[in-house]
């Protein structure tokens, strides 16, 4: 898995050698392209964690994930050089993002997602008119089918984790975070950024360059890649478990995120799925923000967090909103079961005045 | 229900005589105290729609509502000119509005809400450390108790739809739409928004003034309150139905809000509830906001009128959040059991790699 710098990047170590000043440009770039998402503040949630909270709402974006940043930075270059076509790997909101941008520019695209891929993120990519593959389950096997599909097809590759379009456009989520809180009287501690593959900590690596900001990487306990590659002094396969956060399921972190989170990332917090499940809840009621568990992976790792930083302020990605409508039902519904609080409204068995 | 100009506005017929100056004026001085709510876009319910919606996202408000607005200026007015403490009635809203202004005040707040009142309105005044009284189920009923208490306690009263700072102030909501949807490239023809006591509606009819655009009410034809007094020239009390739409249940219009009504609203549409239900689904599923029954009047109405206005910019006042749990979760689930497309997602039963 090594990446070739195609696009002219300066390589160290078969790696490209990006800084800040690359995402502040894309920020500029993308100021044109996208509205800006807002940072959302609730008066509810900051009282349950003791800090204030600062969330940057990207599932408002559009395709319903940061992703779409990365992938019309990297689709506009291809066009750029004559591509005739896209091919890209993701569990799913890179190949929404990816299907959305190469339809704007009227390129073929193809994406492979795992088999078990979120099924609205599959009704999603074939709404932008693009090609769905499923293949397998792990991110080896959709490696390989991109791979072969590249070559027999002359598509080039848009990689989630490794391109450093990609890194640099995701890093844009966060430098908009940053801008935003300040304006808005925040001075920001902390960021936390969920981790799959790895672009959105390596952009927010990025973004942070040189603000004394601890970037806090968040990750389901069943799939810690982040953490087991550090660990292990390099990015290795994990054995997973079952996770609601599909987004936050490749079982590997991409070379670059793991070279720019090794030298940056000030600590790794995993949560369960309870965890999870519970901060997309209470994001949902006390934020009205609809998110994916990805998102809310994060939502859970600032409440855990924000128990030693009381009083803070701690920036927190929410990632994307690209979720079944089941599971958020089934959520609620656990939620009510468990509750010694009856639930459903007194007012609606009310007729008349 | 008449309406004494306390605060030295000029006086017509009884009523005051505001103009769209005065909601500029009042959007610069909340500007310092409230950030501002996004504008949200769908693509997908722009498909829906067949029109270009903009969101006015006030559910993301503090106090969970556009009402916030209205009582920040209402309470500092009565600050100013030395108030001991407040008392208002509300459906649920402006209640939660009133007693967050005025803790920070520092005045006393008495809030009259419906027995039936939604719990988590309740729960959130209680919260803002303000007095709770369930009184009956009218709006009659209500002003009884506020008189009462206002002339017992010697407090100030904060009519939720005649104070016109209350409907200056709501008109700024609006005002900020026209604004952001401009400043993104978007020329709205209509703005619609829901309609209780009237005071949202009042507020757009000056927010509006001299420009080309419809003001559109939304209405649920459970409580039909605008509709009928424009049918009988004025505001009448109307026999209510059950409506999911807390909101929008005050059973007459305010006579201030009637007479801006009259001369500006271009139509007043009914929708049922099971539209009301499918518009607050729509909401939370495609731009993944969550609203409250009263905004999904709005949403419903929206996309009633795109149907004749195909490819318009419609401006959409998203009013609040403040919903029960227990309610999203009965929508969710009376949607999943009339689909035909299993909604339980496939992945969570996925285990390892």
């Amino acid at each position: 898995m090594t990446w070739t710098a195609a696009n002219g990047t300066p390589v160290a170590d078969g790696l490209p050698l990006l800084s800040g000043v690359e995402v502040h440009r894309a920020q500029r770039r993308l100021a044109e392209r996208l509205a800006q998402t807002p940072v959302v503040r609730s008066d509810d949630l900051d009282r349950l964690a003791g800090a204030r909270l600062w969330l940057k709402a990207e599932n408002l974006q559009r395709g319903g994930s940061f992703k779409m940043r990365g992938a019309l930075l990297a689709v506009e270059r291809l066009v750029s050089s004559g591509s005739r076509g896209v091919v890209a790997q993701s569990t799913g909101n890179h190949a929404i993002a990816v299907a959305m941008a190469a339809r704007e520019h009227g390129l073929t695209a193809v994406l492979v997602l795992p088999r078990d891929a979120a099924p609205t993120k599959v009704r999603r990519i074939r709404a932008a008119d693009a090609e769905v593959l499923l293949v397998g389950m792990t991110l080896a096997e959709r490696m390989a089918a991109v791979g072969e599909l590249a070559a027999a097809r002359g598509l080039d590759v848009i990689d989630p984790y490794q391109n450093p379009d990609v890194v640099v456009g995701q890093g844009t989520a966060t430098a908009e975070l940053l801008a935003q809180a300040g304006s808005a009287g925040g001075s920001l501690d902390a960021v936390v950024i969920p981790v799959g593959g790895g672009s959105a900590v390596a952009g927010a690596c990025l973004a942070t360059e040189g603000r004394g900001i601890d970037v806090i990487a968040a990750e389901p306990a069943a799939v810690p890649a982040l953490t087991e590659a550090l660990n292990a002094g390099h990015p290795v396969t994990v054995a997973t478990r079952t996770t609601i956060a599909d987004g936050l399921r490749p079982d590997q972190i991409g070379e670059l995120p793991f070279e720019l989170a090794r030298r940056r990332v000030a600590d790794v917090v995993t949560v369960d799925e309870t965890a999870i499940a519970e901060a997309m809840r209470l994001t949902l009621t006390h934020a009205r923000l609809l998110v994916e568990p990805a998102a809310a992976t994060a939502v859970a790792v600032a409440l855990r967090i924000a128990a030693s930083r009381q009083g803070s302020d701690i920036g927190v990605l929410l990632s994307g909103g690209n979720v079944e409508t089941g599971l958020v039902t089934s959520l609620l519904l656990d939620h009510s079961e468990n509750s010694q609080i009856p639930e459903r409204p007194k007012f609606a068995e009310h007729s008349g005045h």
